[in-house]
């Protein structure tokens, strides 16, 4: 049997944490605030609003939402945003994604100040996660992988880590926050040839292709840590993840559930990058 | 024996290449230009430059240099880069690097705009890398290494792809852009435990990590493509890359030499990106 990686145990520290440094900003007369944009009013947004701020609630820090019509235009959004940016009592803005498709969504991502970019949407926090020069925040489902890793002291240097899924919110910077704590990370993805044998290289195997029941007992063996970072209806209407759980969890040495999982660290990390943009700002004008 | 991948060829048709393309562009009255910024006289800094404008003159794309002394301030380094930001004749601006230690490197290259940025320092370009949002050209050696596939017809997809060295102006880009092409990449570095293995593995396998013979016959097998970003200066005083060419040639399917495979194809790409820069600004205008 597998050790389990609890997403609500490591959920529970990071909350700890940044309670402590919201009081202690607050003790300096600094209220840490986050702003919520959202454009519509898909099932999947609200519910990570009300996820995102219910953790605000836990830790201190203030949340308000801004709602806009799905047939907002561009430059109202623009506005909104720019608002944002100006407006000093909020230290971190996340602008719920996927936008309806008659918005430009690159150019409304990079309308924000990349010192708010607490999810890694401006071109400039991008850049960041490449070239190391310290600017933004990592995407907050990517750092909450990294969470467990931290949490559970797994040390990711000199290890093999595979990483299935190349999109930008995930599998792309996962790669290279691995490589940059010294694993030697392989990159896979739908045009990748014989992924169970390329994933029975890895020490750490990170899944994050959107598909339940890629990874099965044939892409694991005994030893292997699994981050399941995917989130599916299964046949039977529950919760999954991209991992067959019951199939590989009798083999591998840890591995983390759908639900409980990745999923429930995510707005933790989100609070950990608003308090630390709070902080970043008062450094700064200190 | 291995397949010799000639860089000198690869150079060739590149420059045929953009030599057309420079024709058309003069026949619509626009000469496209190079400036080049150079801070002292370094050896290595000098003999780039020259490489530069040799291929520039090949191609019939205009050429400056702007020498500055090795002391000079942070300030008229930044002035000189603003001028040719708001300079039109200007399409593309290579500053020399590394400055020395006295100037902020990652300000300097930032302050050049991302549309002349051809060798992929500001960091809007290196985000393009890395979210395919089509902002800036990628690194001009990276992009040398990619130009032996386009022209030995080698296609990565659904190969598996070694690169070693996890550099922001080779590794990282290279892992980055082959992903692109749909290889399955590692990324290997100083940290990677069991190299030869890993590299063993490789379809294609790039090499970039400025030891000189750092890949030698244990490294690699039959069938495989090898290419040779490093240039050292051996033992014997000659050039040479990371790969112990007499000891991988014999045994792999094809191999860039050193010198005269990837470094004599990077100032065909810096020319090629100019030309394009060039090329963007018109059809911006018109």
């Amino acid at each position: 049997m597998a050790k389990l990686l609890s997403g609500k145990e490591v959920a529970l520290a990071l909350t700890e944490e940044v309670k402590e440094r919201v009081c202690l900003l607050r003790e300096k007369g600094v209220a840490p605030a986050l702003c919520i944009i959202r454009v519509g009013e898909k099932p999947g947004d609200i519910s990570y609003e009300r996820g995102a701020r219910k953790r605000c609630e836990m830790t201190g820090i203030l949340c308000r939402t801004i709602c806009l019509p799905e047939d907002v235009s561009q430059e109202e959004l623009l506005r909104v945003i720019r608002e944002c940016n100006e407006d000093d009592s909020v230290h971190g803005v996340l602008l719920l994604r996927p936008l309806p498709a008659t918005l430009d969504e690159v150019s409304a991502a990079n309308a924000l100040v990349s010192a708010k970019d607490v999810d890694c949407m401006t071109d400039l926090s991008i850049s960041g996660l490449l070239s190391g020069r310290g600017i933004g925040f990592a995407p907050c489902t990517a750092q909450a992988a990294m969470a467990f890793l931290d949490h559970y002291g797994i040390d990711a240097a000199g290890k093999r880590a595979v990483v299935i899924g190349r999109s930008l919110v995930f599998g792309k910077p996962a790669a290279l926050m691995l490589t940059d704590r010294n694993a030697t990370v392989t990159l896979c993805h739908t045009r990748t040839r014989d992924l169970s044998a390329v994933a029975r290289q890895a020490d750490l195997l990170l899944v994050a292709c959107g598909h339940a029941g890629v990874v099965g007992a044939d892409c694991v063996r005994p030893g292997q840590v699994v981050i399941d970072v995917g989130i599916n209806t299964g046949p039977d209407g529950k919760l999954c993840g991209d991992v067959s759980f019951g199939e590989v969890e009798p083999i591998v040495e840890a591995i983390t559930p759908v639900p409980g999982g990745v999923g429930a660290v995510t707005t933790s990390i989100l609070a950990r990058h608003v308090v630390q943009a709070c902080e970043n700002l008062k450094n700064r004008s200190s």
